[in-house]
């Protein structure tokens, strides 16, 4: 952090910004120039809050060289993070996909669901007993009955579950069920619920608010890292702009910029970044060939009965042709996706 | 809402909408045009999803004519709702005044501000004890210590508390404690709250969350009313668009807008939607202009050592001399604040 | 402009930015920190382009401290500017109305709508004879034809003239007929434009672009004023989010930012910026309350026959109640409006 | 187009919204509902603007069901347009790259600029010499001089020249010496300016601008095509939005949504949509992966010496290694690069 003087501050204003860079736990150094003082400080300074600075006396400028995060960044740590989840790793050169509906919605079409996706290629299963709805009176997830068919559904795929948490009061039970915790963009600044989730060791995938910045993003995984869980994977959905032809703009540009300051995985959920399935394939290649380690794609055997997202949802054969197009993407740019003989062998 | 067909649609496809139709509890009215089929359903079509029917063969468009929300709508109740708090009324022709700090930071500070903004015209006081922040490393808030604070402010004071809720763990504590729960932006689809919400019957002063449409905010003031709770009232805080001199951009149509829509209050948070103390009086001045029913203000005796928003938090002398204005400004449109001597009155 | 160079910058790179910051006529002042090394840079540096430094070895990022305008500042000149027009100022205590249809369609439309308008307060006349339209196939306007409509309902009605222009090729031809050339959202960033601007003598009001910053609006500003043409208006007329229930989001903030920062005249435009007459009267308040120097509406005496914009035109009688409205709130923040009577007078 | 009556709209104001469709050379087909009374206007409705009816008495909703474009839309033209260009074809299954500088500097910059690009992959070479600056006071282009050194490139290289138009004033000169004229993101909405390319035979690139919709892009496409112009290629270049880590959002949505939606080619601009050589060949790759028919990209021999964007201008090293990246992928989605050789061959 620097602080830099207007050109006419005093030498108390001076004394003040220093004494509060000490307070802070920080050490001041001044540099005197001949029109401005500018005064930097050295140490933690991703802790400090930079608009108590602001508004002291005699100060012009507050300027932040750190990041506001640590753990989170690739300055912290260089190399990638690769967790390792049933069968397959993610952050490293394999690509998996996370496929589903969104939300489960009975046991035929889950367990449907689950082995059609599987047999042209998902690695983990995705699918929603918890959904957050923007009406109330829209369908709001099975409960506890959903995780079942997920454990089912588990059981006969050999496929880990992503299931989305949208209460700190569900951690026990999803912790008891599922693979990965997935936080929805909703929820990204839920902080109660980021801080509990950073009490667990289950892998979050975290994903972006539809207004949030990239740097936001990244202090959300900062809350779950600083709570001693380590495995944070981050997913660009698509954020909220003026364009309304499509239900969201997918940030592609998230995917270098996020892989440039951040060692955690970043995979791109195409169905919500578009809402329609008629643009989900080709925005699965982009993410791929931007560098992205992971798709999370909504698949639904019957699109036109789902209870939620039937427009974005794949059929399955779709999805399969889908699944063709990205890993020759992958291979285009030096990766591969995870093959699901490999998954299969692993859970055998 | 009615269904378009289109202009080669089947008479099978048609029936499969008019079975739709029917499957969802109403009523389809067939206009065979020349070009198009059309077909109306008729009923209680805001809990009916349109997107299903979209996905039907040979649907060319679904256009939804009744707002999906009900108890929220003017519609449903052309009366503005007027809700009393103590001593005072918001709603009606008088606009009060909730004012405080961003956080609750000790005895003191919280003490001394409830005073100086008492004695200048608020009528209600403000205060945080759970504070969502954007970084981990920042203060976040007294719980349970910052409440009983509260409490030692009301009865020196006389005014109401308003105090945010982040968690439903939260409800039974706040409930004790204060007269009107906040739901904050980042949490105004945090639907598990809501539905925590609308079974209490506690106000609830509910944030319009900062990406978040006119629609959606009166979607989730649904969630609480169809819970049972009717006291919601609404709060314009800004909305993130590309515009980074200011902290956010104060949407001033949404006030007209939402009390054409809907008969809940309306009430303008010009602290948080301008970010700074020097755009903050003018805000103010113009949401009285607009029509809003009431002003939620931030006010520090001392911004500078502030440990959230102080950028954005007004001296009281600065407070004052905005009541002064904002009271001119209400006259102007044939309203009045509310006196602090009525409410003084009242809690004696 | 401050230079801050990277902690293990080296003694040439260090040298090279300062080579670079004399060879921009600027003059260079090295403060070696114990981390940083910074390098203020002292003169005219709104003309230099801060990424070229961005792009030197060893630094590690770039600070303005000055603003990028000059002529528009109010660093530069402090007090307001006020421009005199015919019978009466703009950018003073007194507020003038700008009112009118959107196009001019015809000769009988035009005179009934300045008639109208002129009875009930409007001190300048708007009508549109070049229609920058988003449809090749709209209504593009009657051109020179126009402006002879115009003149008369000038010699009508005593009233100035206020213009678009959409091309440089216009100017002549504009400036024999109107008072005030109109650059519209759409020209903002029309820089040919802006300098043909900046030559001539003719006050110009410059509208904010859909999606312009508000120093990008200044820098349009400066464009003129550094032409030699010191009589430029700015007007907020609404800015593009995600918000679809108005046609623009009315950025209220802007008109306290803006008087901050500029001591040129503000004026904003309820019509675009709603988007919908049933919201036009409410920011016009509004916009008046929050220190607005005058408004330009649109008032057609047929909304349901205009050719373009009847959505958001005030009928006259409308109209006549909303500039009962803004009085009643101009006087409430100390001014008044313009009044019709000492127009006429000046104009007899 | 459809207009939907109130459930309570009278004979009368049925009787005269008929009227209204047939005095817009349309005809009229009325569908009587139970509760609504649906009027489906059938004929050439693009030419028709909505909000007219949607003023009439007794109107519900308007809706429209065809594109307010014709000429531009895949409907009229459902083949892929393809133009022929020096040597090679933009639109058809070989993917042309237009690289070059920003600004025509001087003599040697753009020789060196256009050698080196050619040699390593470009088919075409960009390069402005009427530049739109926001600042007046930043370089403003070489005008006729740039023409003259592009000419020389030209000849040089045997690559056609890509060059930016920013006034109408400016055709005639740059036909004589440009193959392809580019409207940049400010001027999309510059109509006597895209009346004027509508005149001309010269292929045009037209750029998005910053906060268009797709619609409003295709609606400009519109004026040029309808103009007779019918070789007009369009550019995702990157839409303003929040988030702030980039200068642009590439709205990568936007390719697969104009190829569903249009028959012109459609190219990418990573340099704007990025503003940052770091993530300039990842937004490249996904751009080819999505569909794009074609790149634009900023290269320069000394980036951190450029008169403007040299922050987002490649070097020619980075620039090679981007082409082959995009070559893989392209192969991957079964397209290739237009490769050098043809090129030279065709010019030879």
């Amino acid at each position: 952090m620097m602080v830099v003087m207007k050109s006419n501050a005093s030498q108390d204003q001076i004394e003040k910004v220093v004494d509060a860079i000490q307070s802070n736990g920080l050490t001041p150094h001044l540099s005197v120039g001949v029109d401005h003082t500018v005064i930097g400080a050295i140490g933690e300074s991703h802790v400090v809050p930079l608009e108590t600075f602001e508004l002291l006396d005699g100060v012009e400028q507050v300027v932040r060289i750190s990041r506001p995060y640590k753990l989170a960044s690739r300055e912290f740590q260089p190399a990638d993070s690769i967790f390792p989840l049933d069968g397959f790793s993610i952050g490293g050169e394999e690509i998996p996909i996370i496929a589903g509906p969104c939300a489960v919605e009975n046991h035929d079409q889950l367990l449907e669901a689950a082995m059609a996706v599987r047999k042209v290629g998902a690695n983990a299963l995705r699918g929603g007993v918890f959904k957050p709805r923007t009406s109330p009176y829209s369908f709001q997830g099975l409960g506890k009955e959903g995780l079942e068919f997920m454990k089912e559904a588990r059981e006969q795929t050999g496929m880990p579950l992503v299931v989305e948490i949208t209460s700190q009061s569900q951690v026990e039970l999803l912790c008891e069920y599922v693979d990965v915790l997935q936080v929805g963009a909703r929820n990204m600044q839920n902080f109660p619920l980021l801080r509990a989730l950073g009490e667990t060791h289950t892998p979050v995938l975290l994903k972006r608010g539809m207004s949030a910045t990239i740097q936001e993003l990244l202090m959300s995984a900062e809350y779950i890292l600083s709570g001693g869980n380590e495995r944070v994977i981050l997913c660009e959905r698509g954020i909220r702009t003026f364009e309304t032809s499509t239900r969201n703009t997918t940030d592609i540009n998230a995917v270098p910029v996020l892989k440039s300051l951040t060692h955690l995985p970043v995979v791109l959920d195409p169905s919500h970044s578009t809402g329609n399935v008629d643009f989900v394939p080709a925005v699965a290649r982009a993410a791929i060939a931007a560098g992205a380690d992971g798709l999370i794609v909504e698949v639904h055997p019957h699109p036109a009965e789902a209870l939620s997202d039937g427009k974005q949802s794949l059929t399955p054969e779709k999805f399969a042709e889908m699944v063709k197009q990205v890993d020759a993407v992958a291979r285009a740019v030096g990766r591969k996706l995870v093959s699901v003989q490999e998954t299969s062998e692993a859970q055998a």
